[in-house]
């Protein structure tokens, strides 16, 4: 049978997505693998997971097997109702909704937004999983400039100028791919823009718990509440495989969201609910954020020590105080594919920037570096072959 | 802010299910309700859960915490082959695919195979949980024609004359809403015809494992393997709040599903696939199984004796050797709409069948009894409102 005949016309946009295919490789054992963008396994709290399933069928029985409301599992909606008041978001639990991974609501919200040739507006560069969700409903994508500081205010006023956008998407906080936050000012600066151009904000959250140096920066959605969609996760707090996202969105929204989702899965996974509000419920998050943190600062740390001490100094590491990935550029002209095959060869594996743009000839001499899955020594060896790459290369 | 405008073309098609809507209004405990669609939450294995989840720790530890592939957490996946074959279906590990719940791949399909307009054909009442997958992609539908043993082959054939369709979907073992089965004549019949005029079907089968009488029939997918993409759940046999479903198809489509998940929601629920795993490889699925059919032959044949002694001989009911439902149909100008408000004041709930029907013009005089979720003397007494409010109705 041909089925060739069967694809709908938005396949056109989707494609296997780039990394995937780089981590294929790196799944060999004797290449030091900076290539990641997953946590640590040791980040998870093992050691209290079976006492955690046994309160959770005390507790809930049944009830932690059974179907539920799309909307989510109420005691954990109740939980992260307080998680999301300790970031500065006032959002009664029954205005709180579960998603399957962070990854569910953002193909939710282009479901419901994202009509054929619609423009959503995002950082350059932007986070890959995000495109993978947006891909298939066939949007248009309008990439707007970063800095240090993250996205500049002045390249969002542009774009709003010119485009009507459905929505713009950011990753605030620790970005994936960069490590690059928005300082505070520029946060102010933004909610007073997309109040103004009354324009809809993604802001998906990831990584800000993971702050490993400076003070914490409110979420946009503090700023403008009424403008913005809040989306976080529990998979680089707690664990990812539980597939357990949350967000806060206007009722409006909220409620759309709900019956897209329904489509979608009916509801995530009860059970898995039930141990996530258990463990925010049990106090266990606070317990063990310390302990997760404890393992990346040093890991943070050792890379950029090492980048400081061995990157040519064309070279320049984005500034990053938190998550998981530090964002290295090479000089115009430098090709990090290129350096890519040299570097395997040598026996480590990062990802070239380039993936992370929407515009194919941008982020050329780029690279993503990540740290979280390596130790100390491991990450400084991986530089040292990372850099040997680099000097090679330019003889 | 006006959201009123950020919503995509497709939010047209899309509305709440009027089922949930009723569900609603049954929570009220002092009615009977026939209406539901889920599992009683005795057939949950509860006893051997914590035993379950302290096995998947030691046997994977963190890894049943990670990330994992979209396809699927590989031991599950083993595990489903061996399952798959048991019904006759010859699918190697690496070709069974996992998603969360059945509802994740109807979505994948839709995804991949819908563009807006396209012609899906079904079987006339059918699946509501579907309908809310694909209407998203703006499908057309072309209703065929059923009796009590099932999707009536002729039609089939005369939609295929003259329909250019894009997939056709069946539930043809214990039907959602009806809980009619496709005799196997029939099968091969719809074998031979799919295979002719070498169209998709999706075979949907959640309940086959429910049988309370006569003989397991073979699927379609093991008549038809090019043809057909079989797809199944632990919902009805462990448990639906771990949203675990299953798939076999086409290697071409296979690959398809697979990228068009990965945008949706990366993978399923590690841990509850490694569950699941162990739920299948410690031969407790075996185990359980007759229990679940203790709990449900009983209550089906409850409420079969009940209809029989208590209807009125102008209606009938559908037969029925499993799942979770019974079809009953009054005369022609019935209106089953008006008898639920009559039920609900007696104290007793159902779903009227003109839900599942696309052509709103059907189905007026049906009714969709529920038999999971009551025992059997609430079933009898559930059939003595609802024949009492028959009665008063034709008053």
């Amino acid at each position: 049978m041909d089925y060739q005949h069967l694809l709908a016309d938005r396949t056109t946009l989707m494609q296997a997505n780039a990394i995937r295919e780089i981590l294929k490789v790196v799944s060999n054992p004797d290449i030091i693998s900076l290539a990641g963008g997953i946590p640590s396994p040791d980040s998870f709290p093992m050691d209290i997971i079976q006492e955690l399933t046994r309160i959770v069928l005390d507790k809930y029985e049944s009830r932690g097997f059974q179907y539920d409301l799309t909307e989510g599992f109420l005691p954990l909606r109740e939980q992260v109702s307080i998680l999301l008041e300790s970031r500065g978001i006032k959002t009664p639990p029954d205005a709180v909704n579960i998603t399957s991974g962070s990854q569910g609501v953002l193909d939710a919200i282009a479901k419901l937004t994202i009509s054929k040739g619609d423009k959503i507006a995002l950082e350059a560069p932007t986070y890959l999983g995000a495109l993978s969700a947006f891909n298939p409903y066939e949007p248009c994508y309008i990439p707007m400039e970063m800095d240090d500081e993250g996205l500049i205010p002045e390249s969002l006023e542009h774009t709003l100028k010119n485009h009507k956008i459905k929505f713009i998407y950011l990753v605030p906080t620790f970005q994936n791919p960069t490590g690059r936050s928005l300082t505070l000012e520029r946060r102010i600066r933004i909610a007073e823009i997309i109040q103004q151009y009354n324009v809809l904000l993604v802001e998906d959250d990831p990584y800000s718990a993971l702050r490993y140096e400076g003070d914490p920066v409110p979420p946009i959605k503090t700023l403008a509440p009424d403008h913005v969609i809040y989306i976080s996760t529990l998979s680089k707090v707690f664990a990812p495989g539980l597939r357990i996202g949350f967000y806060a969105a206007p009722k409006f929204l909220r409620e759309w969201l709900v019956l897209v989702k329904q489509g979608v899965d009916l509801h995530t996974s009860t059970f898995n609910q039930a141990l996530a509000a258990e463990y925010l419920e049990g106090g266990h998050l606070l317990n063990h954020l310390p302990r997760i943190i404890d393992i990346y600062k040093p890991r943070q740390k050792a890379m950029v020590d090492a980048l400081t001490r061995m990157l040519p100094p064309e070279f320049s590491c984005a500034p990053s105080q938190g998550g998981m990935f530090l964002w290295v550029a090479g000089p115009k002209g430098f090709s990090a594919l290129s350096l890519y095959d040299k570097a395997i060869e040598n026996g480590v594996a990062f990802v070239p920037g380039q993936f992370f743009y929407t515009n194919p000839e941008e982020g050329l001499e780029t690279m993503r570096l990540n740290y979280t899955m390596a130790d100390e020594a491991t990450i400084e060896l991986g530089i040292e072959k990372l850099t040997a790459s680099i000097r090679a290369l330019q003889k």
